[in-house]
C-alpha cells in the first residue's frame, strides 16, 4: 500500500477546495479572526460528519444533522464560526443558524441543505445573526486556496496554536490528499465526536462510504482523548471529499485501508495536538493500558487515570506518584488483580506487582518533566490493551475557567 | 419521636467510650498528631463498618473487613492512623496491620479481632511498624474520656480544620447520644463509604441492625459528597455502640426511624464538613436536581454537575456560568427535554426553559460570592430529585496535589 506522509498545507492542500476567513466582531477581541468559510468546488463533492452526543444539542449540530441527511451526503461548504457556540439560544438560535446558511448557500448559488454549520464559544448567548449575514458577501468574494490557511485560527477559542495537518499519498504516480484543522483547549471529552474539526480530501468517496471511514478514524483518535472530562454540546467533525484527484475509495478494497490509514494519522496528529493544547496544559500525557482481559477493561482503566485529577495534577507538579494511578484503575470498574499491576512512566519502573518498585525518586521526575511522556499499565490479566491521550491539570486550567464567559 | 439536637462533645460523649492520641512520628511534621485509639469499655459493645469499592484495597480496610466479620461484629477498639495509608504495600503492610491490632489487643486483653484498623495518607509506601507498636502503650495508658477529644484532629492529612459533631436525644427521661469524627479533603468521591470516620453511640443496638443503619445513614451523608471524583483505596466508615444508655433500637420499631434520624443528621453534619473543606475549596455548593422522571436520573445529573471541572471553576470564579451547567447535564446520561430545563442559584434564576432567563449579572455573582450556595435545577419530566454536595475548585487544589506526597 502506497504510505501518507506529512507535508505542509492548508484545507485547501487538497484540491477543489477553497477558503476564507474574516474578524466578523463575534468575539470580543478587536479584530480576532472568528467566521470562516470553506468551499468544494466540485459538483459531485461528499460529506460526512459525527457529531456530539451530549443529550444538549447547539443550533449548529442540529441543523448539520438535518443538511446531511437532507442532501444525502451531498454538502459542499462549511461555515465555522468562534466566540459563541449558539447552544441553548432556542427557537431564535436553529433560525440564526438556519438564515445563515440560507444566506451563504444563495451567494454560491447552492441549496440551503448542502451547507455545514460549526459554532464554538460561550454558551446561552444569543448569536447576533447580522454579525454573520453582513460579513457572508465579503468572505464568498475572498475564497481562495492561499485564505483557507487562516481556517484553523479563525475556529480557536481558548486554544494556544492553530491545530492543522496535511498529509499526502500517490497511487499511480497521481497525488491524493488528506487536509484537517482542529480546535480544542476546554470542555473535551468527546464521545464519537470532538470540538470542531473541518477534513478534506481529493480522493473520490461515496457519501456513505466517507461516513464510515470517518466513524473508524474518529474513534481511535478523536474519541481517545480527554482534557478534563467535560463533553461539549458542540462536538463537530465534518469531512468533504471532493474527488478531483481521480483516485476512488471503495469498501471491501485494498483503498479502503490505505485511505483509513491516511485519515487515522490526520486525525491522530489532531487529537495529540488538541490533548496538548488542553486548556492550562504544559505537557502531553499518553495512558497506554495493556494485559487486560478485555479491550473495555483497558479502555475504563485508561480513561480513569485520564481523568483522575489528583493524577493529572501530580503530572504538572512531577511527582511520580503511581499509587494515584493504581488508585484509580481501582476504581475504573474494571476487572483485574491489583497484585500483578505493573506502571511504568516511559520505560522506568515505578510499581512491580502492585508495590513499590524500588525506582530512583530523581530518575522518575526527570521522566515527568519532559514535555510528553507515557503512563505504561500492564495488568497481566489477558492481552488486550487501550490508548487515551490526555494532558497535566495546572493553576492555568483554573484561571482561565474562573472567568472564560466575562 | 424524641428529636435529636447537636451538642458539643467527643466520641466519649457517648458513654463507654474513651480515647487518647499520640504524635507517633508517622506524619513527617514534627509534633503532629497522627495516631489515635478508641476504646469500648462495655464487654456487649457492637461494631458495623462499610468500607471502599476500589478494587485496590489498603490493608487495614482487608482486616478490618476480616476482623468485623470474625468478631461477628463485636469489635471494641478502633486504631486510625495519618500520614500513611498503608495501601499497595503487599503482604508487609498487611503483616503491618495485623501486629498493630495484636498488639493493642493483648494490652487491652481482648481478641485481635476485636479492633478495628483505619489508616490515611500517602499510598503505597511502607508503614513502619515500630512507630505503632512502640507508642500502644503509652496510647493505652493514656485512655480516657477527656483525651478522646483529640482524635479527629489525629486523623486529619490536607484537612484544614478537624470534623467531629455530637448529638443528643431522650428517650423516657434518659440520654442518649451519637457522636462522630471524619476527615477527607482529596481522593473523595465515595461509593458506599468514604474516608475515615469514626461513629459512636450509647444506644443498644445489635451489630446486623447496627449495620444495617449505618448503610442507610450513610447512602444519604458520605455518599452524597465528592469533591474530586477519586474514589480512595482507604474510605472506612465504622461504628460502635456501648449500648450502657439502655435504650433500645431494633428494626420493625418506632426506635428504627428515631435512631436512623439522628444517625443520618450525623452523617450528614460530617459530610458537608468534608465537602466544605474539599482540598483548596472556598465555598460549599449544594447540587438540588427536581422533577426527573426517576430518581437515578435525578442522581446521574446532580453528580456530572457536582464533577465537572468546568462548573466547580465557574463557582471559584463567582460566575453564573449555568451553560456549563446544563451542558454537564447533557452529558450526565440521564434522559430529559432540554427545552424544559430551570437552573437557579440559591432562589435566583439563570436559566428558564433551556435559555438564558435575563437575570442580573451583578445578582447572580452576588449569590455565588457566598460561602454556600445551592444550584437548583428543575427538569419538569417528573417527581424524582436527589442532592450531592460538593466544592468549588481553586488553585490551591492544584497547589495541594502537584506536591502532596513530597
Amino acid at each position: 500500500m502506497p504510505k501518507w506522509e506529512i507535508v505542509e498545507g492548508s484545507l485547501a492542500s487538497a484540491r477543489g477546495f477553497r477558503g476564507a476567513t474574516i474578524a466578523a466582531g463575534i468575539k470580543k477581541a478587536r479584530g480576532a479572526l472568528d467566521l470562516a468559510l470553506v468551499l468544494c468546488d466540485a459538483p459531485g463533492c461528499t460529506a460526512a460528519g459525527l457529531f456530539t452526543t451530549n443529550l444538549v444539542q447547539a443550533a449548529p449540530v442540529l441543523l448539520s444533522r438535518q443538511n446531511l441527511a437532507e442532501s444525502h451526503g451531498r454538502c459542499r461548504v462549511l461555515l465555522g464560526n468562534s466566540g459563541n457556540a449558539n447552544a441553548c439560544t432556542g427557537r431564535q438560535g436553529l433560525e440564526t443558524a438556519r438564515e445563515s446558511a440560507r444566506t451563504v448557500a444563495k451567494l454560491l448559488g447552492l441549496q440551503p441543505a448542502q451547507v455545514l454549520l460549526a459554532s464554538t464559544g460561550v454558551i446561552g448567548v444569543p448569536l447576533e445573526l447580522g454579525l454573520i449575514t453582513n460579513r457572508l458577501p465579503t468572505l464568498v468574494a475572498n475564497l481562495s486556496v492561499e485564505n483557507a490557511s487562516a481556517v484553523a485560527r479563525a475556529i480557536m477559542t481558548t486554544d494556544t496554536f492553530p491545530k492543522s495537518c496535511v498529509v499526502r499519498s500517490e497511487v499511480g504516480g497521481k497525488p491524493v490528499h488528506l487536509a484537517g484543522v482542529a480546535k480544542g483547549a476546554g470542555m473535551i471529552h468527546p464521545r464519537l465526536a470532538t470540538l470542531l474539526s473541518f477534513l478534506t480530501t481529493d480522493a473520490l468517496i461515496g457519501p456513505r462510504t466517507l461516513q464510515n471511514l470517518l466513524r473508524a478514524a474518529v474513534d481511535v483518535s478523536f474519541n481517545r482523548i480527554t482534557v478534563d472530562g467535560d463533553t461539549s454540546t458542540n462536538d463537530t467533525v465534518v469531512a468533504l471529499a471532493s474527488g478531483i484527484s481521480g483516485i476512488g475509495v471503495r469498501p471491501g478494497n485494498t483503498s479502503w485501508a490505505w485511505f483509513l490509514e491516511g485519515l487515522t494519522q490526520l486525525c491522530q496528529s489532531l487529537a495529540k495536538m488538541i490533548a496538548r493544547d488542553g486548556e492550562g496544559a504544559k505537557k502531553l500525557l499518553i495512558v497506554e493500558v495493556q494485559g487486560a482481559r478485555k479491550p473495555s477493561d483497558a479502555e475504563r482503566v485508561a480513561r480513569a487515570i485520564a481523568n483522575s485529577p489528583l493524577v493529572k495534577t501530580a503530572i504538572a507538579g512531577s511527582d511520580p506518584n503511581w499509587g494515584r494511578i493504581i488508585c484509580a484503575a481501582g476504581y475504573s470498574g474494571a476487572r483485574f488483580d491489583p497484585n500483578k499491576v505493573d506502571i511504568r512512566v516511559n520505560d522506568l519502573l515505578l510499581c512491580r506487582e502492585g508495590m513499590d518498585a524500588g525506582f530512583d525518586e530523581a530518575a522518575a521526575r526527570k521522566e515527568l518533566e519532559g514535555k510528553e511522556m507515557i503512563l505504561r499499565l500492564d495488568l497481566h490479566q489477558g492481552t488486550a490493551s487501550a490508548h487515551i491521550w490526555t494532558c497535566d491539570l495546572t493553576h492555568d486550567y483554573i484561571t482561565i475557567n474562573a472567568s472564560y464567559r466575562t
